[in-house]
C-alpha cells in the first residue's frame, strides 16, 4: 500500500468527489448508503469490505440494518477526509459493482 | 428455532432486562454498545453474530466503528421489542464472553 | 425450514443431479468446485455460504486455496447424500450466480 | 508489513517449528489442526484469519469441517515454507488463544 496517508485539500476533495459520484460529503466524512437484495448480500459485500479495512489499515464506521449497509469514512487524527477515506470509498464502489 | 415471534408485555420486558443486565432500552429498542480489543476482534465476533441473525431469521441494527459495536434489537412489524430480540440479546451475550 | 431430513433413494439422486450440472458424486459426496477472481471474491461467497450452513444446520466439508473454493457434501450420520445436501448445493448455485 | 518474503533455510526452519509447537511440516507445508466449540467458533476463527491472510497478502490452504479448521501453510512460488507462512502461523496461534 504506497498510499501517503495525509488530509486532502478543498480542492483534492472536490476533485475527489467527482470521481466518486454516490459519495457526498456529510458531516464532515464521506457518506455512501448501500442497498442490497437482501441480508446475506450486504453481509457478503461487508465480508469483503472488512478485508479492505483490515489491508489499508483504515476502517470505516459503517451501520447495517438488513439489506442496507451504511459507510462514513474519515480520517480522526487527521481531523477530516483523508487520502485513505478516498482510496476506501474507490474499493467500496469495486465491490458493489 | 420454536421461539415464538410476538412483541413483549411491559412486565415480559421488566423481567427479559433483569435477565440481561448489559441492555437497556434506548428509543423503544434493545441496546448494548460492546467493546473489543481491536477490529479483528470486534470482526470475529460480528461473523458469529450474522450466523445468529440468519439463524433466527432476526437481524440487528448494528454498527461499528474500529472496536466498537453497537447493536440495537426491536421487532418493526411488531412496533417494539420481542420475543426473538430478547432470544438476539442473550446469544450476543453468549458470544461476547 | 420445512426440509425433511433423510437420505436420498438412488433415483432422487440423479434427479437432484440432473438440476444440479455444477455438481458431481466423488467419494460419495456432492462435489463442486468453484473459481473467483481473488481471494476477496472467493471470501464473500465463502461468508454467504456460511449464513446457509448455519440456517439450515447443515455444514459443508468445504476447502479454500485463494480463489478456489471446493464443497463436498454429505450427510454424517445418514451415511450419504441427503435431502439437505441437495437444498445446500442449490442454495450454493444461486450464490455462485 | 516489513516482513522479507523469501525462503527458509533448513535451519531456520527448525528454529521456527520450535516457537511453534502447534505446528508440523506435513508434505512441505506447515500444518496445524485446531478444533472449536461449534461452528460457529470456528467461523468467527476463520474470519479473523481472513483478515490476517488479505493484510499479509498471503493466504492459506485450509479447510473446515463444522467445528475443525486445518491449515497448510507454504510458499508456493517459493517452492517450500517461507518467512510469510512463519508469520501466518504465529499469528494464527495468537488468534486460537
Amino acid at each position: 500500500m504506497a498510499i501517503e496517508r495525509r488530509a486532502l485539500t478543498e480542492d483534492e476533495l472536490a476533485a475527489a468527489l467527482r470521481e466518486l459520484p454516490a459519495w457526498e460529503v456529510q458531516d464532515g466524512k464521506l457518506h455512501r448508503e448501500l442497498g442490497f437484495a437482501d441480508f446475506s448480500e450486504a453481509w457478503g459485500f461487508m465480508s469483503r469490505a472488512a478485508l479492505v479495512a483490515e489491508k489499508l489499515d483504515h476502517h470505516p464506521d459503517w451501520s447495517n440494518v438488513w439489506a442496507t449497509v451504511v459507510i462514513d469514512l474519515s480520517t480522526h487524527d487527521l481531523g477530516g477526509i483523508g487520502t485513505l477515506d478516498v482510496e476506501f470509498a474507490h474499493r467500496v464502489d469495486a465491490l458493489a459493482g
